[in-house]
């Protein structure tokens, strides 16, 4: 399935997204798409056989906002530098266990809101990813199939990141990941029985019309299985929490000088093999 | 005024205490202690008076547990190497601007909530820090005056750390700064005006009965107002935020060897000035 929010912000209804291509309103079936959904089998059962059936009410989808799939999202936790092509471009070595950081999850908004170049940026940058979504309490997990049962679906994500704040100005990568509008995610969050293959996935990256990021996540050094493995022998992994997996090579910080960073008027869409595309406006904050 | 939270876990209701040290029910008046109540001067100003017209129902402290004070937190940052002795004493430089890094609201609990060693773990170490609770949305402020209108009171944080998967992992602090458990906060909210002065106040921790950090906020680098304004400009702050603002000397990983890190069965307490103690037996996880 197809899970989405659309509406304003901060009064999006649940929806789904049929295999049609109709948008199907779910707010009479469930009161939103968040980790209580996703770790309630019984009522995604409700969701998915409502939709089989032809049960749910078409919405009107011209101009209407998607905002982020999950709603009360839990934490963001983001892997650093897990595509080989990507650790190469930044001159990083590849890393011999997964680098984790933290976005918060005030910074996430729809797939196509306005992302603001922050006050003071000179080095804004891109980064297109895959965003696991987690629908199991997740603690000390032991192998790869306790890691892929604990994941409720995909989605894209764009985790947005400013490389001044983020290196030059002291210590952790933190300050250039948390600036709001930071976290573009969605439009769908595909349930994971719909993605087969999560390392068999195109991921691209385009700004102002040009193709940036071009990779595939079968180029990841860690696989969405070991990363939920992985992270879930440093912090309990709850339902409703979000992993964005790394980017591959192709930000602005790889490339020569000047390096093409990213300034209000610019637009910046990306996508990955059947979750969908996003576009984002830039704006000064 | 002194807000908190009691009750079992994910059921605790609003409570005041009065300054007779009555523990005083808040939850006919108010839904919680949290970002919306924090950011509501009509709904604060109601609970003053409440109080101080004895109109509030004394509650039985005996066998009540404490939860953390502000529920549905949105971001906990923190601020790294924030004191002078404990830069020393980590063999690291002064930093030039506050370091930044994140914990995840879910590793807070209460007080006197028992801390979990991590699995693997043999670095858990302690770190006693002064709490900003954030009351008011705060993006790129520019005045001290400013950043303290901005907070809503102060409160005890420990800020549990691993310091193998901090440092010794593969790239960023987070890694040893969220696993479960790892921030009790409490056990109250203390309004900022009964903290006229938040750069005067003595810090302490105990392990096992032995004092190991004895400090004051008087030694922190980067002072609370400079510390909201300065993350202000990389974050937007929302109410009901948490920021730690760093720890003074004495933490285990400035120790000699062999250094005394934490163990299952050890007892960690911790008091600031006029915000209480908090004390927690560490188990494994």
């Amino acid at each position: 399935m197809k899970l989405l929010r659309v509406g304003k912000v901060g009064a999006e209804r649940p929806a789904l997204l049929d295999e049609a291509g109709v948008l199907r309103d779910l707010s009479g079936l469930v009161p939103d798409v968040d980790g209580a959904l996703l770790a309630d089998d019984a009522a995604l059962a409700r969701v998915r056989a409502a939709a089989a059936a032809g049960d749910l009410p078409a919405l009107d989808a011209t101009e209407l906002r998607v905002g982020p799939p999950v709603a009360r999202i839990g934490k963001v936790v983001c892997i650093g530098l897990n595509y080989h092509d990507h650790a190469r471009e930044t001159g990083a070595a590849t890393p011999e266990e997964p680098i984790i950081f933290m976005k918060a999850p005030d910074t996430v908004v729809g797939p196509d809101d306005t992302v603001l170049v922050p006050r003071g940026s000179e080095k804004t940058d891109w980064e297109v990813e895959l965003a696991v979504v987690i629908g199991r309490t997740a603690r000390y997990l032991e192998t790869d199939e306790q890691a892929l049962a604990a994941v409720a679906g995909y989605a894209v994500a764009h985790d947005v990141s400013e490389r001044a704040f983020q290196i030059e100005r002291g210590g952790q990568w933190d300050k250039g990941k948390n600036c709001e509008t930071f976290n573009p995610l969605g439009p769908w969050l595909v349930t994971a029985d719909e993605v087969p293959d999560p390392q068999a996935l195109g991921v691209r990256l385009w700004v102002n019309g040009e193709l940036k990021q071009d990779g595939t996540t079968a180029e990841q050094i860690f696989p969405v299985a070991e990363v939920v493995r992985y992270v879930s022998q440093f912090m309990t992994l709850y339902p409703g929490d979000v992993i964005n997996t790394g980017t591959p090579a192709g930000v602005a910080m790889g490339q020569p000088e000047p390096k093409p960073y990213l300034r209000a008027g610019d637009v910046v869409e990306l996508e990955i093999d059947g979750l969908g595309h996003q576009r984002q406006e830039l704006r000064s904050a």
